[in-house]
């Protein structure tokens, strides 16, 4: 096939990989010449332009750019495309980009790759990255069969495990899993820092070990990515944090309370269920 | 030195190797003759009852039982001791320990050597578990110079990096980074499981990684530990808690009033000051 990537970052550059290998036409569109240049060079894409009418040819197109620029990318696409060409995203959250993308395009699948390093740009592309890695695909009603079939064929052959729902289950599940620790984790490192005696705080960093480490290690990540969150997920993240609010207000009454007996309950249970989110 | 070990667990029988390694007389004393038998075995002790009398002799005694087994212990030992036999613990946790046996013992200076490995008994002992970890002292007012540095001294041969504070402020230092993780991390496990709609929490379990898996281990942990935190430290853990209150709800706020400019500030600010917890 002749297969679109708009966006030559980790994410299109590790996909433009995979579907050469897989003998496909690649064509790449980047902002940055210097990122043309290097997608070739890396061997990722057979044609890469600044000019997003490269795509015009092709089949499918995959839109991976950051969140806050696919909904104007597809804009300006979709004025080079023939009507039956699939769009398909990789965006991190789903709902806002399924509802503004699907009354300009009807050959329009949302999807979310779950897959990545700590590093970026193209430089970090790597071959067989979302091998049994999960990836969310979020057609609605109105969307082609004809469309999600082709999608999951290519999908599949980059040995992803597929997982099918609503874009706001998709955002809801996310906000739980991904969203959520964030703020939790990042609420954990200003409570320590708010310590008022200089003493205790030092001692505090010194003393702290593996469990404070990980409780804490993404909230200290990065906080562009935590902002992006809070503003692309907002209303389902909300609701998470509300009940996470009401989850540590039962916990702090039973220890107020010296309820014993609940508080070993609820401990047994987080105990019993946290391997159900472990692969 | 004739050393005495009152519990022979993972923490007395390591102890224990390494004060014989030492060429120290080590004494053992469990409630199980099959504990001590096995630490005899192992070359952790030297000599080992389950009669308490044993440590009659001993210079200095580590109290290396369950938490809520120091106070009674030391209880029955000191009925044996000479009046400047040193007795030290190595409870997590200090301000209830040390206010219960200051009043009983003059020579006693509590402890708390931060090593550990996930499991338990007299199997789990090894050498060297001290070494390169924080290893805190609480002496008080009252508390004799000689008796705290003869304990530095045998601390310090361990390759322990000792810390001098207040019993509070141990408390409460271990209350930011090792007790507050706990309830932070349960109460997130038990917000997720909270998920009205099975096919979400079920997608949410699927999706669940890395992120999710870090900031859960500590809430997911061994539950008995949990509890004893919250019981024996429990006025500085509720204040930990009501401070983390507080911080996520300022979180909450910003989120709500799409004060997306604070938001970023504080994301940045918990990404820059988390690396002073690590090593």
């Amino acid at each position: 096939m002749k297969i679109g990537i708009l966006g030559l970052g980790l994410i299109g550059g590790s996909l433009g990989f995979d579907l050469r290998s897989q003998g496909h036409d690649v064509f790449g569109v980047s902002r940055r010449d210097s990122t043309c240049a290097k997608a070739i060079a890396l061997g990722s894409v057979n044609q890469a332009s600044v000019d997003i009418s490269l795509l015009a040819a092709t089949e499918i197109v995959f839109i991976c750019t950051p969140l806050g620029l696919i909904v104007p990318q597809v804009e300006q696409l979709i004025q080079h495309l023939d009507a039956t060409t699939i769009i398909t995203d990789v965006g991190s959250i789903k709902a806002p980009i399924v509802r503004a993308i699907s009354p300009l395009w009807n050959y329009f699948v949302g999807g979310h790759p779950m897959a990545g390093t700590a590093d970026i740009g193209i430089e970090a592309a790597q071959p067989n990255l979302f091998v049994g890695r999960p990836y969310v695909l979020t057609p609605i009603h109105t969307t082609p069969s004809a469309a999600v079939a082709v999608v999951e064929k290519i999908v599949r052959s980059l040995g992803a495990n597929i997982y099918h729902c609503q874009p706001e289950q998709h955002d809801r599940a996310v906000s739980w899993i991904s969203h959520l620790p964030v703020m939790v984790s990042g609420s954990l490192i200003a409570a320590c820092m708010s310590e008022p005696d200089p003493e205790v705080l030092q001692l505090a960093q010194k003393l702290a070990s593996t469990g404070f480490q990980d409780t804490s290690r993404v909230g200290g990540g990065n906080p562009e990515l935590g902002l992006m969150m809070a503003q692309y997920n907002r209303s389902a993240l909300l609701n998470s944090l509300q009940q996470y609010r009401c989850n540590l207000d039962e916990l702090i009454d039973l220890i107020e309370q010296e309820n014993w007996a609940s508080l070993e309950e609820k401990l047994q249970l987080n105990h019993q269920v946290r391997p159900n989110f472990l692969k």
